[in-house]
């Protein structure tokens, strides 16, 4: 414990007092995530204000073999934020580092702190006529530095891609301390290796970002949301190939939502009603948004009338004002607070391709429902990412151990169901830990050679948030 | 020489004579690029016509510590293509492996051998009322295993983005023979490191691609095209911002076209008159495209009225029909063709901020003319990428010795100028041989040790297009 006393002592001489916290207490808010899940406490949780004040905590950090779990927002959903049992690590939040560095609307820049909260990036990005457009449930609170940790996804994907596609250049502190300033504003830039990309979705293993360069898109000043009732999986896909042609590819949102769905919303918001005059065994939630002289009613009314008239659309209603759109989201936010308020349930995020998504639901189905046919079934999702968040609520009189074991069973069995398609783990959400043994089965032995040796060549003292995606060494 | 007659041996044991070609006749048309450059002859030029047959030629040029060039259409601009010198060296062309697996409109994807040609891609594509929208001059001859080494842009990379963002899946052989079967067809996938990403622009120094998953779009079921004449490149610059939000983000191309370069395009094809009433000092050959019910000649219409109210643009022609649009687009392709008939010159592929090109073109063309008054500069690009050809035309009198040495000087000259403005060097050509020392020079000692680590990791023999990217070993 000696060693860790004096590079607590080193630390506080550098970041003072407030820089960094020892005291449980204070502590309390940097060890669980989004779900409430929590491991450890860390030995302390540091908080750097300058890229130079991480790249001095790193490097002594490293110099004494100190473990470090970088740490933005804490709202992920794979256990890859909270600090490992045995309270041996330092946590280094990134919270003190929220400034915007720069705005260029006309290049369709900004340069960030990674502590920057995605909501306030999107705020300032809209002070200028643009937008950033990542949107996540979580966005008043994730730090853009998670999001690139994590190479987040969420909503509107399906037009402006995930994290991957939205940075241009980055600003690291290496696990040896040193900073490799990549913080460019290039739209374009084929330079040699991809080592930018590594650091997108690296889930904080083989660096701390401290910085980025993300790309705007101009802000829509119009968008027009519709909620239609379909009858079958088949008929939702067919009709996302009708939409992506008839909307001129202006899709921001095409979301797939089960009946089941809607119930468990009106439960949650008991002042919703139904949302169509009937009831539907499938429901989509899409937006369109545009800039400049584009009719986007006229065209949801055309897809609409085009999707009747091929039998695939039931009914539907077209959000006449932003108060409408804002009830028809009310539907896909409350039926999340449905689910939660059923307790422990098997949260999944798979990919498949889109065209297989009806097979998949209904193979998937089937052999839960074999197995567990008390289990209820709730398979929603990004149509256009082929993401699906396919959750199984259990029965509500189970007993919890019961039901842990269950839904872990569960789990295993719809990931052989989802191989047999070719299909994803994780669409977007990571590895984490919770992920960690399912995705280490299913790589090749070539794989985790070139996964081992990378993380070896950033990180060969294996210090910087180990235990995450790859076992600790 | 024992060891390469053995190798050469086995290689003919293996895929028979015609696949493996020794006659420096059936050599030659494997020997130099689309601008005629070309270095030294390869021992052989071996053709397997299957991943597996890929993957046997190099696990046995492995053993016997043959160096390997994979090689697509040869059709880049950095050297990258080009036998070494001293004839030590096997070339492997993808050009047998070129068939298209699978096309899956429902999920906008398509899964082919690495050496299908793009336009037979984009062909293929086609009949399922999709695109692949990459769009290069060479789109005739460059095969996609090529477009992913290099990481191709192209014309529609505003739109679409680079082939980085084109592609789902890849099935690659490693240096030491493996396959590496990561041939899926998701839109989403967050598993780990971004390993994908490394192979897309490394060149074939990491492996040798041979199939992928590509991502297709609708194919757009209209598109206009028009040619603007502004007063400044500031007035272009403004212009794609009104662009941008005035087209709704529909643009497929923004080039900026000076005019000297439509002087150029009407001496190589003389048929082509003045395009607009007056001479004008900067064009914009711009063009939008839709499916659906989207009026976009009304988009144009209203963006070029908003470009005159504001000062920005002078004049311009709207294309009416197909063949009018292609007139327009003649003078893209015949400036090229001006720049070739005027003999060596230098070529460059730089990319700046948006907002930095006026003050980049300006403060670059002073620092030329100062030492070479009287070379001719020609600045062309890809506005919306930041990415400018500037390059410069040496006095038609000038002795090619002279020229060489001339040019050289220049480009240094200009790179030192595209350092002040944190520009790169290679937008969208890549490294290869020719940007390889200007390449070197501008990483930092914690970049190159990352990037070695990378080469190494993947191909510790160094036997995988030696001496590209990378100095040999």
């Amino acid at each position: 414990m000696t060693a860790a006393t004096d590079v607590l002592d080193k630390l506080v001489q550098r970041l003072g007092e407030t820089g960094v916290l020892q005291d449980p207490q204070e502590m309390e808010r940097y060890v669980s995530d989004w779900a409430g899940d929590r491991l450890g406490m860390p030995l302390a949780v540091v908080r750097p204000d300058s890229t130079t004040a991480v790249a001095e905590v790193v490097a002594l950090c490293g110099e004494h073999g100190m473990r470090l779990s970088p740490q933005g927002g804490h709202t992920g959903l794979v256990g890859g934020a909270l600090p490992e049992k045995g309270g041996q690590e330092i946590v280094l939040s990134l919270e003190r580092m929220n400034e915007i560095r720069a705005i260029d609307p006309v290049n369709f820049t900004m340069t960030v702190d990674a502590g920057c909260i995605l909501e306030t990036v999107k705020q300032a990005a809209a002070e200028h006529d643009c937008d950033f457009p990542l949107s996540l449930g979580a966005q008043g609170s994730c730090q853009i530095g998670g999001n690139i940790a994590t190479n987040a996804g969420g909503l509107n994907v399906l037009r402006y891609g995930m994290m991957r596609q939205l940075v241009l250049g980055l600003e690291v502190v290496l696990p040896d301390g040193r900073i490799w300033n990549n913080l460019k504003s290039l739209h374009k830039d084929n330079r040699g290796y991809a080592l930018q990309q590594l650091l997108l979705g690296s889930e904080g293993t083989l660096g701390i970002v401290t910085g980025a360069v993300l790309k705007l898109v101009p802000l829509p000043d119009q968008s027009r949301t519709a909620l239609l009732g379909l009858p079958s999986v088949e008929a939702v896909i067919a009709l996302y190939g009708l939409a992506r042609r008839g909307c001129s590819d202006l899709l921001t949102a095409f979301e797939l939502i089960p009946r089941r769905c809607i119930e468990l919303a009106m439960e949650a918001t008991p002042t919703l009603g139904d949302p169509l005059d009937s009831a539907y065994p499938w429901y989509v939630l899409m937006e369109v948004a545009a800039t400049g002289p584009v009719d986007l009613g006229a065209m949801l009314e055309q897809l609409l009338e085009d999707g009747m008239e091929r039998e695939l659309v039931l009914d539907g209603a077209l959000a006449s004002s932003e108060a409408q759109a804002g009830q028809l989201w009310q539907f896909r936010e409350s039926m999340l607070e449905g689910q939660r308020l059923r307790g422990e349930h098997l949260r999944t995020d798979i990919a498949v391709p889109i065209s297989a998504i009806p097979a998949f639901v209904e193979r998937a189905s089937q052999r839960v429902q074999h197995v567990s046919p008390e289990c209820e079934i709730i398979a929603y999702g990004h149509v256009g990412d082929g993401n699906l968040h396919f959750n199984i609520l259990p029965p509500v009189d189970m007993a919890e151990a019961e039901k842990y074991r269950h839904l872990h069973e569960l789990e295993a069995l719809l990931f052989e169901v989802l191989d047999e398609f070719n299909g994803s783990i994780s669409a977007e959400h990571g590895i984490g830990r919770s992920k960690q043994s399912a995705y280490l089965a299913r790589l090749s032995p070539a794989e985790r050679e070139l996964v081992e040796g990378i993380k070896t060549l950033f990180d060969p003292a294996g210090v910087m948030n180990a235990g995450r995606l790859l076992p600790p060494r």
